[in-house]
């Protein structure tokens, strides 16, 4: 084995900062911890590790983001390929859900990506930042022109607002079941399997919901 | 005028320190804030003001509950009494969002309860803590009964997950109309009502969802 080279040890401490950083954001929540005790959580002597490394809080949560982006968004892709022009809704459903539960499932346990996204989604700048990204992945874009024509025609507000129903049972739901296997707890489901149909069937419901006539 | 008597003062003080507790609270999580951070905001010359009032950390959060709880609960039992016997699954849910929705209405802008409990709802203890205490309401007991006469027969597990489902839309929608009344957007919806009705809607789609027969 050759000896590990600059490099090569930068690259081991920005993973060793992304891991650190995403567990302490899942735990406490994004603002709550400064770059400076990321720093230190992960055995970094400088305090402005993470700043050399990432430059803003803002550059290191994206960072955490796209770690995890790269399997889903290929996933997605393929699971896209197969169900072409497809009419059931259920189909589409599930190209939003299980390339997100497919990825959790091999990320063993105890994974934290789950709690951290349903942690940055509390806040509405962190939700902001972080959903423009996962909206411009090109499978998200066509899973969601594939959702919208098969829903009924829906005043735009009732669009939004399912839109973002949708996320919040999708990121909740995952983070859930991703703390009940870390704390060894079965509920709310028994596999990352179970979470994803049960998810599947939830968004189809919310989507294909009659609107009450408004006053 | 009479002067304040020793105990008028008290309970200001208890006031003063649950509007406080509940805004900080709500502002940056039930972990992130202590005791005496919150006696300093409540303008507290004693540090352990929280605790001479209310005791631990515990029964200030249960505190805060409480002081909406009555009105929230007298409201539901009211709307129960108009739907008494009701075969519309769509009553029952609107005798769960509406006594909520309808006080949130009442608190005018900017209120922070409905952040607050998104905030406490996201930590597992801290919402065990409060989800025991608001369905031990009888109100609340009677409109689940009424929900599950009338939902067709669910697995368990199913059972378990669409009630927290329909929990995690309740609050966070909630939460998310509060946020924008006090940032003066408008989004997703323009008013207390139309955020009802959008509820209830996506509440009565999840709990009549046909569920995928387990692999």
């Amino acid at each position: 084995m050759s000896r590990p080279t600059k490099s090569d040890r930068g690259s081991e401490t920005r993973e060793l900062i992304l891991v650190t950083a995403e567990r302490l954001f899942a735990e406490h929540g994004v603002e709550a911890v400064s770059n400076r005790q990321v720093s230190e959580a992960a055995g970094q002597s400088n305090n402005s590790a993470v700043s050399y490394h990432f430059g803003t809080k803002e550059d290191l949560v994206l960072a955490i983001v796209r770690r995890h982006y790269e399997p889903v968004e290929r996933r997605r892709t393929e699971m896209l390929a197969e169900i072409t022009g497809s009419p059931d809704l259920r189909d589409w459903m599930s190209c939003l859900v299980r390339p997100i539960t497919e990825h959790l499932a091999s990320l063993g346990s105890p994974s934290w990506y789950a709690r951290f996204l349903a942690q940055v989604t509390t806040h509405p700048s962190w939700r902001e930042l972080v959903s423009k990204e996962a909206v411009s992945a090109r499978s998200m874009q066509q899973t969601i022109e594939g959702t919208f024509r098969l829903v009924p025609r829906l005043p735009e507000e009732v669009l939004q607002e399912r839109s973002y129903m949708g996320r919040l049972l999708l990121v909740h739901m995952c983070a859930e079941r991703e703390r009940a296997l870390h704390e060894g707890t079965a509920r709310p489901r028994s596999t990352w399997e179970s979470t994803a149909a049960g998810l599947v069937d939830a968004l189809v419901g919310v989507w294909l919901a009659p609107v009450t006539a408004r006053r």
